[in-house]
């Protein structure tokens, strides 16, 4: 292996995942190719692009950029995704994309899960 | 939040993917849930499971699991994954799944690249 | 690069470390052994090894095991690591580091944060 | 948890380190603050600031801004750390620092190690 791939190779930036995204997608009742539309936008954010495009996206995926854009929609629709104003240093205002509302919503199922298990617990204790 | 649930956040363990993965597997040929399945894969290879099966798989994806073991029986024959002996502290050979052909393959098309470059700044210079 | 090299470094786990905590760990009285100390329980952990010792740590460290030993007898009192009780599938109970009260620590710190910053708003409005 | 907390902490920024750096640092006669400093810069690197200066390193630390500015001459001098002449889409020539010389450091004791397990097999088998 060169020097150049080396470099590039350990020098590349990482994309740090939740693993309960991985484990509870299908909980939220999201797709694989939507899964992987919401990667692609952590990774846009993670490298500095703070409102990715479908057009942009679609350029790495195996979709055209016009279905991308309606998963995309889909995705903000259905809040896994939302758009945020922010305020640069020069007072300037931009909008960005967001996981957050996803993050949340996983959450949500945690806490689901959690309220289940007290209860199995509690009829246990009590059967 | 409460506190169950903030625990289960906090320590959960956390995938890491290389954003050069993302960027790249529609050139290696992968479709998203293709994608999908090898992040799975780490995924478990990650929590200790060395071996997931297509059903442990499948259970967490929207797709059945003679479809899975079909899919991954065309990622193992295409070599994005292998099938590795190894041998425990008692002697014991056992199989695991790797991932270690997906990133060589992921290293070759950064050679490609690094080629393509290298020839483009040739050219530049002899033009 | 030969194929073995090659394959430890792609195939090697990665840790993941949230941010705020290298943003923070001085707001929080640690010094930088200290932390050092932490990323190695958090490592040890995330290889499954769920009650490292002093003398594991301490070999992978510049200093002694009994120095060791008293770091984390400090970070334990001060209530940076906890021990927690466990029980597996056969019903046996077994003891495991958890880095849960650091994150909590860390939370409190980003709450502590966020009243300065509510407040101080709440003056840039009054005044 | 307030949701402005719970915000930050689940959009935050995640550092990403090898394992094998926690596991060979000491080989490669790292202190433990040394280590420290390394992963400040790789965090500034990931935030987009791409000449992390001692100053700003310091003020995470519990060291002075002369000492760390010291400590940071002597990885640069002992090749932990380079200095890198990029140059961006406007044509503009800019530094930055690199952690590329120390992902080649370990991966050379990966190396050595390596070398020395097959001379190990060699002897077995000649025993």
């Amino acid at each position: 292996m060169n020097e150049k791939v080396l470099q590039k190779w350990t020098t590349q930036r990482y994309m740090t995942i939740p693993s309960l995204l991985l484990k509870h997608y299908k909980d939220l009742h999201l797709k694989e190719d939507e899964l992987v539309i919401l990667l692609h936008i952590q990774s846009f954010l993670d490298e500095g692009e703070l409102f990715p495009t479908a057009d942009l996206i679609s350029e790495r995926m195996n979709i055209s950029s016009s279905l991308c854009s309606n998963m995309i929609g889909r995705l903000l629709k259905y809040q896994f995704v939302s758009i945020e104003k922010q305020c640069d240093d020069n007072g300037i205002i931009y909008e960005m994309l967001t996981l957050e509302p996803l993050w949340i919503k996983l959450i949500d199922v945690l806490k689901g899960e959690q309220i289940q298990q007290s209860e199995m617990s509690k009829q246990q204790e009590e059967g």
